[in-house]
């Protein structure tokens, strides 16, 4: 093990997103995975009923809870990225913020992180000053939140410069191009779908303090925290998995 | 003037009612008047980009910052009474409340009040279960908000079992039933259109402490502020003048 | 085998209940066991994607199409009772029975039948003159549907009255109360859950050609189609075995 | 005169655009004015009850109606480019003429003719194979529906190669680059606001037979239909001086 190890790291994961009638992955179980939350504020998936049953589960887990706003598109799913001015945008991510905060109050806990959901995070990812725009309304309406970036993008150039609080992120399951952006979905090993594949490899990241992207090029960054998936009864599988894996080798997961 | 008299009083009106391109009122001529807004959420109207630019107005103008949650029912303007479970109710409050609380602070203000709109406040002033509901979840985000009560309902009834900040309230063109009910709007004389009825009546009340029927018969309570409306240039015109009749008779006009 | 035997009845089931990103029900097996299948329009649950999935699928199995529109309460699946004036439930209906028709028009079929859905069903099957402001609506638009009603109710009353076509509709999975309504979902015995009770008990509604309450009672009535659910594993293999336990005892199926 | 000048034209102008609450423009004047309404379908603007009130209104004026289909973007009023595939918006155009023309025949009419709205329109002007998507979804609800296109554009070439009932439209208010796109409306002199500058205009427009852009180069097309506006008591004041004058002029104004 190397002497720059990261020894700390959070595990993430998106959830909340069910809507009225419709369920969406299995919250339950990632809640005793992970170790932060990222809960949807009602815009592109959640609505408040489901967000104080999340919220509530994660406080009795003792999981940090994080606003995760998106794009109002509920039919999208957020996914679709919307040609919107930046202040609009910048109005739903502290709209969505302080829902979330008022639920998490409710429910006797508190948001301490806030990550970008979808399209909106693509956006954001490539896009400095639309990043700068979702983060300085976030942190009007709470100077101390934790803002959770995607490790080495432009994300992450906005936290530096805004010098607030902040938590780089790297993917479990997906593989990197050599500018730490994701390799497109729709290619062969694009996304990791095996845990003994995954786990090493994430391992090998916080042990070099870097992305590895596919080709095998380093990319040193901060990582704070992996993002897990569980929409589907494998990728909860995977996500137990992969926290196994980094807890045998003496990774400590806590939150940031 | 009585010994008894309310010397200071409250202005409020519902604003921020717009939705994407459609407005509604004219809350730049409100906001000139009153001393309280109640700022709609999102739900029932408002949008995030209204809720910024109203907040903005009211706290350029001194003006008192209130939440004005309702159901979720933009084609209904929240004017439905919607068979939903408290808990369910309960949510949506703090959500909006959680909502208007971030949007108040990224325009440097900060929410002073609650209050109920539409339906969901027909329903809460004759259901003190339904109106604990709401404002327990409104104290859980947070203790200190003072909420509006329509003065003596069961409204009232709740805020002073709870025992947290609140405020009564009287509506300036809304005749009474003696039993502190409002007139049907469909009976004649239900709705006064005319300031020269409307404010000595106001006067009146304020000078009685109590909300004076149709019938003459006096309804002790404890008056804070006053429900004035802006949505056609008439009850602009009408709350102008209501205003100056009541500062010509010495009422100091301050928000709670 | 009694003389007046129903040989042929239809099944239909509830489908293309998805919205955006979220699932509903096992459609793809439910259109191989129905008849005619009751589509989302749009409203309550189904979006312009998923209606025209569904369609696609429902013309492919030679499955017949209904409209099956519901209150706009996406988050409430239609299921909460809203005050709405008979006007304008009418009106809702028409637009999306109109909209069903495009879509079933687009993928090569057509809409033979409207069947109202949750809470708008269970408010028309006691409210005759809601049932014929809905009912004069969808043959405003075609004169030739067919609307399925809850037998022996007041849904039945009026299509008799407007002597339009119609099929009478049973539960398979539900009890029944002597007055034709359904026993609550809460008490023991509500819902079926077991094919070898509800089938045999389906048959002998069908041969006696009533309605037989939970009492025994009989209540004579003329049954057209069998509503079966798809919602859980458990309900499409139910379906199944209905299904099969018909046909063994020679009953055609058959849309009407 | 010119030997080729048109000397039957359609004014058309869009309306049905309130929702809820909300309205939007002057339809009751509109509707003396114009022989052709396009009315939203509930996915931008308008809902069932607006759609039902407008058609019936353009029934009763003998005013041809029309579908006008846009986003679902209430907030946005369709006026936001949304990246969706070309088959998601087929299919909503297709929901949204199957629901006007269901409100349309139960208010006693039919829709004769559709017209894409905002972005969307914008979009299909310069996006063949979105227009092409956009026509035949609405030609498989409706064979013999006439697609009004914005002249000399993308639509215009679409119309021809599906070889359907078409109208050209030009803009009565906006100004013309020489390529028949429409000067940017951030622009001066892109917005006409005069009748007395905008009704000779259009006038020598008709009998050239051709767009005139800003430079005075001729654009010929078919010009079947004027676009007018509604939603300023000014854009009412130029509608009506515009008609005056093309009936001075001894245009016939009549559907197409």
């Amino acid at each position: 093990m190397g002497a720059n190890m990261t020894r700390n790291v959070d595990l993430n994961a998106d959830m909340g997103e069910g809507f009225g009638p419709w369920t969406m992955g299995d919250d339950a179980a990632l809640l005793d995975i992970v170790t932060s939350a990222n809960i949807a504020c009602g815009f592109h998936a959640g609505d408040p009923d489901v967000m104080a049953r999340t919220m509530a589960l994660a406080v009795k887990n003792g999981v940090g809870i994080g606003a995760h706003p998106g794009f109002a598109d509920l039919k999208g799913f957020g996914r679709r990225q919307l040609p919107l001015p930046h202040d609009e945008i910048a109005n739903a991510v502290a709209y969505q913020l302080g829902a979330a905060q008022a639920m998490a109050r409710r429910a006797g806990g508190s948001v301490k992180h806030l990550k970008l959901h979808g399209a909106l995070s693509n956006m954001a990812s490539v896009d400095a000053d639309l990043a700068r725009a979702c983060y300085q309304a976030a942190l009007a309406v709470d100077p101390d939140i934790t803002i959770m970036v995607l490790a080495a993008t432009a994300m992450e150039t906005v936290v530096r410069e805004l010098d607030c609080a902040w938590a780089g992120e790297i993917f479990a399951d997906r593989a990197y191009n050599d500018d730490a952006t994701l390799v497109d979905r729709r290619k062969p090993g694009a996304v990791l779908h095996d845990a003994t594949v995954a786990a090493p490899r994430i391992l090998k990241m916080l042990e070099a303090g870097a992305i590895i992207a596919e080709s095998g090029k380093h990319i040193p960054c901060r990582i704070d925290t992996i993002c897990l998936h569980g929409d589907t009864p494998q990728a909860v599988e995977m996500a137990r998995g992969i926290k196994a894996h980094l807890q045998a080798a003496g990774v400590t997961l806590q939150t940031f």
